[in-house]
């Protein structure tokens, strides 16, 4: 039995650090709403379920947006929780163990079809999979007496989404009660015992974090197409 | 007595990253060579030294592309080494204690006036001052087992360029044999048991590394102005 395919955009943010009333993931970008594209890309692959995770509050916002800008990928749309793991967990209560996951960025619009696809099989073999990146500055890390030290950049990988798991992985993880540790879907996952396994994202599939962010997605977006 | 200040811009670089013939350094990003920008903006302040570092088999082009993009700023030309240590060791071989020395990346055009300023006067009190700037993406450390760890990217800085150092501090460092766990200028001086100071950076003095930061930086350039 082939399994079903699950793409979960989280997009939960609430534009603090943009100094923006808008969340992220509404900032227009191409003259679209930011969450759009990684919706476009993932309806490209034909999931068996595209699902967006918004705040409660936000949720009639971004159906007025939908009509506004005229998208029409069809999509679920749940109410997220206080925090990422919340979201997630709200995101994935209704799937089963037959299910193939991937969990999204809804600010990294820049996410293409080939990552979708490679995490999937990945994942489908694995367990779980996340795409990675070098990290291309020096880096430091800060240490309790308030200095820092040096730590060798090449030991260390940026992490993108998505990130994907089988089903029987990441239902059971999500089980865990929450930490403070769990920084991303794969750090709950490994919590659980399981082996998260990287493969190379790419330097495009940036995260709008702050305003030069979407002028830099403006940018790169304009040289691919979306419906 | 005033302390004489030095502007030590390092292009070292050989383009391999980049599929590209050329060095990185000299990519052309909004009509002018990538090394014209850090460059312009270091002449704005005024220092008492503007002085680049390049490959030797690469400053006669360097010549040939300033004559013909029209670059008139006055600035040494010195040849580097094979190690980016060697490089700035060439770069600082004749200054003294006397001089403040910030050393910068030729590959970061986005600097600011601002920003080597600040980097002066805390190197002016402290020795030393680096710019930093928080981690965005979720952050993992490869293991010996070919496993990987998520750690915490809120502990972690990645370090950008200049890095401002009293001539003291800097010449002293430089005095110690080269190690490959020198990662950048900050690392040399650290090594030598002194301090470095922290201060914020910009999310827009990007480093071009790859194919598509010259597009970021060719939008990002596009609201400075340049002499």
């Amino acid at each position: 039995m082939e399994e079903k395919y699950a793409i979960i955009i989280v997009a939960g943010g609430s534009g603090k650090r943009m100094n923006s009333e808008v969340p992220k993931q509404f900032l227009l970008v191409g003259g679209k709403p930011v969450l759009f594209y990684a919706l476009s890309r993932a309806y490209d692959i034909k999931p068996d379920l595209i699902r967006v995770v918004l705040p409660l509050a936000s949720i009639l916002e971004w159906r007025r947006l939908c009509l506004e800008y005229d998208i029409n990928i069809p999509h679920d749309v749940i109410a997220g929780g206080e925090e990422r793991f919340f979201s997630v967990l709200n995101g994935i209560r209704d799937l089963d163990e037959g299910w193939i996951i991937a969990i999204h960025d809804g600010v990294r619009p820049l996410v293409t079809k080939e990552m979708f696809l490679q995490g999937k099989e990945i994942a489908k073999r694995d367990g779980a999979s996340i795409p990675v990146v070098p990290v291309v500055d020096s880096l430091r890390r800060v240490t309790a007496d308030g200095g820092s030290i040096p730590v060798n950049r090449s030991e260390y990988r940026a992490v993108q989404t998505p990130q994907t798991f089988r089903g029987d992985v990441l239902l059971t993880s999500y089980r865990q009660p929450f930490s403070n540790h769990f920084t991303d879907d794969a750090s709950v996952v490994e919590a659980a015992g399981y082996k998260v396994s990287l493969f190379n994202g790419s330097a495009d599939n940036i995260k709008i974090t702050e305003p030069h962010d979407l002028r830099i997605a403006e940018e790169l977006l304009s040289s691919h197409s979306y419906r």
